[in-house]
């Protein structure tokens, strides 16, 4: 698919600057992600600034991973300031489905202000549709297929691109279904990988004028650099050294050969 | 001793939801050393959801190490909640004996919820029982057994297993004392190294009906995977690497055969 | 030159505290720096102990990356003292020029308590003098050269030492420039390699008398182990490993040795 090496060339020429309001556990690592892949990272949730750092970004990250109400605020202005600029907002519902106020806070986000994308894995998109649906803390208990339904309803339901983290990632909208088989079992092994996926799904936005081109790209570029780290790697920290490694060093070339993306019967 | 291997393979094959309210600088490093051991982790500190996310873990993990008046009071309905619901609960008195608030906020919530297991270095768990005690920031300025007086008394006085970390670590408890001599120097270069302590302490409690046999396990585990890496690491940073491939390969087996635990004099 | 030895040497054998109010993505990151260095890092943030741990502390990190209206107090409540009790400490403007809030805070910090040392990136040093100079997000967009006169006014204003980070590095006070041509640019790949560069200034100014020697000796420090590590480094992940293996493992001889330093006309 051409607009894989196209997106990614895209990204390392216009350095996107891409604006974080994310979780603690993460925060070191998905600044490194971005840097690997070659947008600028900025994490800020003052109120007194966040308006205006999102005027300075591309694109706009939401995750609620350690939430608490002040942040949620902050999330909300920032969310409300990009809506307005029209610029891509990915909103990732960590631990949706595992406590009623994850659950709440991100069904309050999404319907206060459709995001472009939404991303998360099995368990937490199936808890934005179905108050049944359970999430073991921030780890899903399904695969990414059981939540095919929940994504589609979702990606009707707020006119947005909607990524399903797992084993194989997908990628929903209104008319189409994309199927991503990269990846490897390592990268459930060490934390914010997720959390990272929806960084690069904010980075590719910010560069392109299709979200779930952007939203395939993303996953494919993360599952293509875990792969390359997998091989080399003894365990799960030597792994995540080798996928900043691998991400920095991915090509629009090798990210096009490497990558098994296809459009699924939706 | 068995339960050292029995105790792993039951946490790998349980993979338990720990629930951490810990510090900022290693909420990453505490996380990857959960998922590396086989636990999952979940970081959580809002007073709207820490009840519901205890009653969904198997054990609770409460550091002290950048505290502040908010947190405190998630830690205090967290440790409330653990005790209602009779789920293992660590403290880590992470800087008790550098500042009065420290050491204040460490025995307020000793004396409000007894938990199951406290860990700390020598210097925090000195200053637990003697005013004068100083600990240096948060690094230790007494060695482990310079610390096992304050540790039988707390033991006693809170009918809680204590680890007091250090070059050996010791376990102690009402009727024993256990001296874990793995490790290596590398350790102390490195930032966490007890917090991860703590957790893993945390995880393996959430699978074990005796908590002094799970802090044997899960300090142990620490101290082999870092003899294991120090072995081909060049300085803390691929120490820290390896630290985290090691404790994700760790068997029963070669657990049980690296562990250098015997029960000492009491 | 002599100090640069001696100064490292003089670190390891006293392991200053350091006391660190900073930023969340890099608390980790910044701790793992002092330690490897050979310093004691400590963060705290909690108005309720900020004045005691400064006590304890032989030098203050300012770190304005992810601030907020608390954490702002607690700043100005650990630098009034450590003005009054005379110890030295460096702010570091992160994104002072990407937006008002942050320029105005860094400046705020600056007038009410003229800091010891001041380090920034071309962009953000400039925005201290000229409000028209603009920062993305955190990224600098200039040379480090082109921050040279702002860097002297502030040194003169503020009588500080100034230093400003770049592909080459400058140290300004009222009476000299020194430039450190050391580096590699894999450390504009990783984040918080200025925010460490900070710290070390700190850990330096712990024991030095001189704080632009001081400074010096830390730009060094970075740039020569960072050299080191980028030479055997396959991307950015690698590449922090291996700094903190090499920040580990320098030392006074061969940080002389590897050092580019020059006094150049002021």
């Amino acid at each position: 698919m051409e607009f894989l090496s196209s997106h990614l060339d895209r990204l390392r020429s216009e350095r996107p600057l891409v604006h974080n309001i994310t979780n603690y556990v993460v925060m070191n690592t998905t600044a490194n992600a971005l840097l690997a892949v070659g947008a600028s990272p900025v994490m800020s949730h003052a109120l007194e600034e966040v308006e205006e750092m999102v005027g300075l970004s591309s694109a706009l990250v939401v995750n609620i991973g350690t939430l608490s109400k002040k942040w949620v605020k902050a999330m909300e202005l920032a969310m409300d300031t990009a809506h307005h600029l029209n610029k891509p907002v990915i909103l990732d519902p960590v631990g949706a489905g595992a406590t009623s106020y994850r659950t709440k806070t991100a069904l309050d986000l999404l319907l206060r202000n459709h995001p472009t994308l939404i991303r998360g894995n099995a368990s937490e998109i199936a808890a934005l549709t179905d108050a049944n649906a359970k999430t073991k803390g921030v780890d899903s208990s399904l695969d990414a297929l059981d939540a095919l339904t929940a994504a589609k309803k979702l990606a009707v339901q707020f006119d947005a691109t909607v990524v399903v983290s797992g084993q194989k990632d997908l990628v929903v909208d209104r008319s189409q279904v994309w199927e991503i088989a990269n990846g490897h079992s390592l990268m459930a092994s060490i934390t914010g990988m997720g959390c990272c996926a929806s960084a690069l799904c904010a980075a590719f936005a910010a560069i392109s004028s299709n979200p779930s081109e952007a939203a395939v790209t993303a996953m494919a570029s993360m599952g293509v650099a875990g792969e390359k780290a997998a091989a080399s790697a003894s365990g799960p920290g030597s792994f995540f050294a080798g996928f900043l490694d691998e991400l920095f060093r991915l090509d629009g070339e090798s990210l096009k050969a490497s990558a098994r993306v296809r459009e699924i019967a939706s």
